[in-house]
């Protein structure tokens, strides 16, 4: 019966909702798939780029990704010093409004937004490539596997995820474990350093004719490898006590971990001369091109496709778990819809999760399932929020008493942040045409929209206040309206409701559509004769409409009285099956619509439900 | 603004309805094209049929269509008779409703109803398969070119048809002129008399080795040529005085010409040695064919195509002119919804045409635009409404005074009722597994659902029915529940309008979310003490829920009291632009969607309008 029951669950109690604590091992599977799961695709992003200038520039992914594990470094050292700081954890735009104020932390909480779709929408998209590799024959549905990835992920989300530190670790340890053991076996086997191709050896091209734009444009693409990387420091609440302890070694581990697999997989993929635009109908991930390299299409090929996959679902899940809680924070300092405030059944943000694979699912329809198509959209809001990080970071040192680390951190920090800063704009001028300019035109975009959400909440909230408790409600003489089709006993009735009400004036209105039928009402009416206080009012309808010229009579009466006096009363017929309605022309519900809506007139329905007689049944 | 008038155009009054009376030519060009333009597709689902036991069985299409044209000549014959006797018009389900009861009336209301739809979707895939002969591009969105073609004359009919004689009159003309010199000239120029392939020249296959199954088949296959001649019958009153007369004439020039050009396209279809299964990527039409081979691929093969498709159009339209009349007048006799009867500001029956146009498109989705599939549907429901009108003629001459003429009507109108009779059983059992059971299995859902219908209002207008007026509307006393989430103006508003309903309880209901807005909000009542008759109901919500525990509460109050006593009302803030309706939960709403259809209680929505400030438009 309630699809909604057997799809998300039963209803949960406040209290149910005390979430078990993590200890290093499990926080890593729950925090760090994000950014581990870049691996599946932050080198290849390097090759496709680097591919354009041809296979010899495909060297130059070496030294990029160098840069990248350098920058890895310094983000891992600065955000162990942002959770010391920040220990009740808070993303970029908790940390950016406490420190620098509300007008950086909604820079940063529109950033981050735009990087929780892009995480899901990226992460998606990746994992079905990982499938598509295996299965090439998925890959003319990419963007329907992709749809449908998203709103299982969607649902699992609206059922709530408690149980995901046991859930994740098991792919999260084992594609650790695959991808490392892969570039192990890369690195030292000797077979496959005999088989790279001569061009990819050496340098033989220098960077000047590869074009510096292109080299920034594959940087740009790798700095998405990166991402993910701040969600432990988002999450140090989660981990046992000392909380803030526990979340910097995880980060440590996920630094080095992230570092090995990312410029392990940008060497092996060097050594075997790997590039991905080979000659297939469907693009074959980096990753399943090494593994069908160093171990043959066998078992490893097909599990490391699954374990990619399954990884990338719970990097995706990270996005459903960022957003709407980011949403909720923001909904409570009234600059996003109060919607995004209502936990649901599963005490789970259910509106921020539903918003968030709407907007998930149209980024992977307008972007045809591509990966490489997403990624110039996704490093600009990741390293603005970086930045924005840092820079609060800064500025708390800054204004702290001098200790021996003080002026470390300050330096640190600071480095970090011009360095980020360079991505953001590396990344917005080298990919401005291919999408970048969607994140900066939506970012001042979404900071007017904030600002209008707060204005407007500020406004009906000054309209409606009542500070002294001084006025009282005072009762009015009200003008009942009731639209009179024909003389029955559900006219009878509402009638009975109207005149309880104790109006002023109580009007019964009858719309004719002939004057044979005018005349009709008014003999039968003066036959009934119904009571010495309802007035039969009848208006001829020149269309054969019965709604306008209604609304008509009824907004100009309202018009002769005060606001808030007239009522309409419209009896409704309910009927006991639900085709039935069809049978129905429910004027009343159109009636209400057009009235509450457009004239802000005070309509009351007033059902009649039919009774249910058996033989209303249909026949055997 | 309102998108309708500029589709629909401008609402007309009653008396803009009155029609323009045709003479002989312009009826012609009005009724006739349903029926002439089956030559654009009878010749060629004949040969379709046949092509399955090769070429040489081709030739039976010349002793099938000349069955066809004797059964036209007897369909005329009667059906002249029956617009002597049914002068007023009216199709087979008026015919046998008043004539053989409204049983019968009711299987012939089914019946035609099936075949308007058909009529529509044969007519549109026709027209688009002729397009396609002349643009094979378009091929490939054959299905959804002849949906936009479908709305495109659902859009015309809703605009209302009454320029429909001038504007037919040309297309149909030319169409009959056309077909005509191509049959005149493929039959006398000698050169083709030689190039027709020997194996078609004659019957060297016998027709049992064909097979009579075959053959009937590709009879019941032709027999949709003869679909569209009842539309004179039907449509008598528009005729210029002498109505029956004019119309009598009208359908013998039918006839004369359906049976010429049908039969000629046969001819000169083997003659030249046609078929459709040519290795084409697209169907290819027959008359395309044949313009082709005579004319070749220029000015008169696009010019017949043009033509053909605009024939077919126009044929579509009979079925949007006769499915929303036939509707009405089965509302009127309380088969059908009461929405068939309303006809809308362009004077037409504008439900009748949108759900003929939704059945129809989805006709042509299910069937993929082929109009081969579709044609088995479509003899059935003809044909029957066929045997159903000749039965009534029978039935009529029988009970009248005996004259020359009454013994030849009746022996020839029940030969006629055997004969179309045996096309209804030939054409159910040859076609049954490729569609002809969709109209087996659908006629009687649609009996089950007339009865029902009737049955439905018949035990509405018994409940509700008040003969002796003597029944009065008596006050009763009011139970007011006013939902309240917290102080303030809106609350204020809204308790007054329920103070003035003078119940005798006034129940201001706050849902609490957590002990401590429980507390806060009794302690802050007490501060306001707004009126002695209101009393604070406080209810705990364990799930965070509002909307739940108010239902409950409601629910449970309103089974203490008698029904009809409680009224629940609530405030709705009503923003002053539409994006801003995001931002509040609109809980009235929902509430009244609740109570109202689940729970039967009157409620009653009391609109507070935001005034519009100048400060909330959004920054320049």
């Amino acid at each position: 019966m309630d699809w909604r029951r057997v799809l998300i669950g039963r209803p949960l109690k406040d209290r149910e909702g005390t979430e078990r604590k993590v200890n290093v091992f499990q926080g890593l599977a729950v925090l760090a798939p994000d950014a581990l799961s870049s691996v599946a695709y932050g080198t290849q992003e390097i090759l496709i780029m680097l591919s354009y200038a041809g296979m010899a520039a495909l060297w130059f992914s070496l030294p990029i990704s160098a840069t990248l594990v350098l920058l890895l470094a310094f983000l891992v050292y600065n955000y162990r010093q942002i959770i010391a700081e920040y220990p009740n954890g808070g993303g970029a735009y908790v940390i950016g409004r406490d420190t620098l104020g509300p007008g950086i932390g909604l820079i940063a909480g529109a950033a981050l937004l735009i990087d929780y779709t892009l995480t899901v929408a990226v992460s998606v998209t990746a994992g079905v490539a990982a499938l598509v590799s295996a299965f090439p024959r998925l890959g003319h549905w990419t963007v329907w596997v992709s749809v449908l990835f998203t709103l299982f992920i969607m649902v699992v989300n609206l059922r709530g995820t408690k149980e995901s530190a046991q859930l994740f670790a098991f792919p999260t340890y084992l594609f650790i474990a695959m991808v490392l053991i892969m570039v192990g076996y890369g690195l030292i086997h000797p077979e496959f350093a005999i088989a790279r191709p001569a061009s990819v050896l050496s340098p033989t091209t220098s960077a000047l004719a590869v074009g510096p734009l292109l080299l920034l444009r594959a940087f740009s693409s790798g700095s998405s490898a990166l991402t993910g990387i701040e969600a432990i420091s988002n999450g140090v609440p989660i981990f046992r006590n000392p909380a803030p302890g526990q979340a910097r070694t995880t980060l440590m581990f996920l630094g080095i971990l992230l570092g090995a697999m990312f410029f392990g997989t940008s060497l092996v993929a060097n050594r075997l001369g790997l590039h991905p635009n080979a000659a297939h109908a469907f693009p074959v991930t980096v990753l399943q091109l090494m593994a069908g390299r160093l171990f043959g299409r066998g078992v490893y090929f097909y599990l490391l496709s699954f374990v990619t996959m399954a990884i990338l679902a719970i990097a995706a899940n990270t996005g459903f778990a960022g957003f709407p809680q980011l949403a909720s924070t923001m909904a409570r300092d009234q600059w996003m819809p109060r919607m995004f405030l209502s936990r649901g059944d599963r005490l789970v943000y259910q509106n921020g999760i539903l918003v968030l694979g709407g907007f998930a699912i149209l980024l992977i329809i307008l972007f045809k399932g591509n990966t490489a198509a997403l990624i110039p959209l996704y490093a600009v809001g990741v390293y603005m929020s970086f930045t924005i990080a840092m820079v609060s970071l800064v500025k708390k040192r800054w204004a702290q008493n001098a200790d021996g680390r003080r002026v470390t951190t300050i330096i640190t920090a600071g480095l970090g942040a011009v360095l980020t800063t360079a991505v953001v704009f590396i990344s917005v001028i080298t990919k401005f045409t291919e999408g970048a300019w969607i994140v900066v035109v939506a970012i001042p975009l979404m900071l007017w929209g904030f600002r209008s959400v707060r204005r407007h909440y500020r406004m009906v909230a000054d309209i409606l206040r009542m500070e002294d408790l001084s006025g009282k409600p005072t009762p009015k003489q009200l003008v009942v309206i009731v639209p009179v089709a024909s003389i029955n006993q559900m006219t009878m009735g509402v009638l009975s409701t109207a005149l309880s009400m104790n109006p002023d004036e109580l009007l019964a209105l009858h719309i004719a559509t002939s004057p044979e039928r005018e005349q009709q009402m008014t003999e039968r009416w003066k036959q009934w004769n119904p009571d010495s206080r309802i007035k039969l009012v009848v208006v001829q309808s020149q269309y054969r409409a019965v709604l306008r010229p209604m609304v008509r009579y009824i907004d100009h009466l309202s018009r002769l009285f005060a606001p808030g006096r007239v009522i309409v009363v419209i009896p409704e017929l309910l009927v006991e099956k639900r085709w039935q309605n069809i049978l129905h022309n429910h004027m009343g519900f159109a009636l209400e619509a057009i009235m509450v809506f457009r004239r802000s007139i005070a309509v009351m329905i007033v059902p009649y439900r039919l009774p249910h007689k058996s033989s209303d049944s249909p026949p055997g």
